[in-house]
């Protein structure tokens, strides 16, 4: 199997990247195809001993920033590590493709290069969030803006696939994020997408709302990218902003560091357990072939998981699985 | 100055609300309207001694709960207490109200009871959430789905009004609530809202983020309801998950107890920094006369920290001021 890298992108480039390659041809048993600035990447990899059969370089000399418009610079920076590595997986020359960089030319070049599984209207980006029941998706967590209800029982479909296979969750439970548990509440969107979740082939839990996503309420929280990107960077800020009072609560004094010393064990299980590092990257879902968003902030340890969870995206028949139900599901609607 | 007080409105009704008004008889020198079943809220003043001058009664006999229409209860039940209060407060039979009730009947009964300001297309409910730099605004937290772009702009006036006068915050800034900070980036509503905020009679420093909720980096955040109740409730669940886990994490054993003991000052700072109770209620902005809504969990501190509120709210000039400035971003508009 061989897992394509963008080793440009992400704010640990491109260190992050080719020490999680080295780890992963090691321990995965996986290929990965660096694709980035030869002589950078060379130079990281230089530090290390690995595998010579396990990675490969592919050169790429152009990167996208943060203030390029995605579309447009995908479609005219074909020499970007991200758009080399996106052509390379739609010509077969590798099996799925990870990305730490920017998010919009990622989701571009899954929609416009990779291309979306038949019947798959929007490829949506889901994002694995902590809970107190263990990991749990938000989807769209930010590739679609302006949804429909059809898109909306898309990313629940596609959803609840992901978690079945690779999070090994049978029937995983469906909940749409709104502003009020019962089915008369919500926007328009949501009050039109209700009917349509119940007759879908998902376990469906009805309405679900904010306080629910960190409770682990529903293994799939399905909606508009809009408000999933919201929640995402909510609880994202939530969590830094509680954990830097906390630190500083703990290092004031001498008597709080020693406080501190007795309770690191139950806070670090904890900092764990709520760390996004371990739980890999977010696969863009409905692409004809695995694309993964990795964390901008990814260290390497973060890298890895994300390249241990493309891995096993490759080896279930996911893509089948979600071409099959997505037009189960067009025929329903169209019955 | 008297304020009206949903005696039965509430997890904690009526204790905590009578409690509150005996404090708050005693304290700030108000007047307290207490409606409700008469016998009750009797029964729980006479445990108290209180001033009887500033104390008293109106009753009302039904209630609504949660389970009904808000818009259809308010007007069938004509005996709810807070259709009582609302109607009395239409009457000038006191100053402000306060409810810790079912949130869409208050909603309901400011609306088509109380009234909105000339120029207020739709009022809006704004709460103050907590963050790393002081308690911030964020509105609309639920009252309004699918806003159109003038609504959030009149949010955006009407908080940084309510800024001003009651958190003393001169020239707050405004953020409207985005999926980037870019100008370009939003949904169909930000997008129509963004030039609109620019013109319009408030700080507004752009887009901002669900990080910056926490991080508390605009003083007024605008948004569509349905959004603003997504990030309100996700942080309530985000805090009450958070604080359990530290909490099982502290008690765990006689070291992780001890260990507690040396940084309790300082975790029960930060808690009481994160404290809604503190905060108060909800202002219902862009009605002819004060709402507020109390948080449904409010105990007696809490109620008087939002009858507190409701005589700041009282005292300042705010109603006027709130239908000057929608009236000069009308002429804009209309421009």
């Amino acid at each position: 199997m061989k897992i394509i890298v963008d080793a440009m992108g992400g704010d640990h480039a491109p260190e992050a990247p080719v020490k999680a390659a080295v780890k992963a041809a090691d321990e995965l048993g996986v290929e990965i195809i660096l694709v980035g600035k030869t002589d950078d990447v060379e130079k990281e990899l230089s530090q290390y001993s690995y595998n010579k059969d396990r990675i490969s370089i592919v050169h790429a000399d152009e990167v996208i920033t943060n203030h390029e418009e995605p579309a447009k610079a995908v479609r005219s920076k074909k020499n970007a590590s991200v758009v080399v590595a996106a052509n390379m997986l739609k010509n077969n020359e590798g099996d799925a493709m990870l990305s730490m960089g920017n998010t919009g030319a990622l989701l571009a070049s899954g929609l416009l290069i990779v291309g979306r599984i038949k019947g798959v209207m929007r490829p949506a980006l889901a994002t694995l969030l902590p809970s107190a029941k263990g990991p749990k998706m938000l989807i769209d967590a930010g590739a679609n803006t302006n949804c429909k209800p059809e898109n909306l029982v898309q990313f629940a479909i596609m959803g609840s696939i992901y978690m079945k296979n690779v999070l090994s969750i049978e029937n995983p439970t469906v909940g749409l994020m709104s502003n009020g548990e019962e089915e008369g509440k919500g926007d328009e969107l949501t009050k039109a997408t209700y009917p349509f979740l119940k007759s879908a082939p998902v376990n469906f839990i009805g309405n679900i709302e904010g306080r629910d996503v960190m409770e682990g309420n529903a293994d799939v929280i399905t909606c508009d990218g809009f408000v999933g990107n919201v929640i995402l960077k909510t609880v994202e800020g939530m969590g830094h902003v509680v954990s830097d009072k906390v630190k500083g609560i703990f290092t004031k004094g001498f008597l709080t560091k020693l406080g501190a010393l007795f309770v690191m064990k139950g806070l670090n299980e904890f900092r764990e357990a709520m760390d996004y590092r371990e739980y890999g990257g977010a696969p863009l879902l409905g692409t004809k072939k695995p694309v993964i968003k990795g964390h901008g902030s990814s260290d390497a340890k973060a890298v890895f998981s994300a390249i241990r969870q493309a891995k096993k995206f490759v080896e279930t028949n996911m893509i089948n699985e979600i071409e099959n139900n997505i037009n189960v599901m067009e025929e329903k609607v169209n019955d």
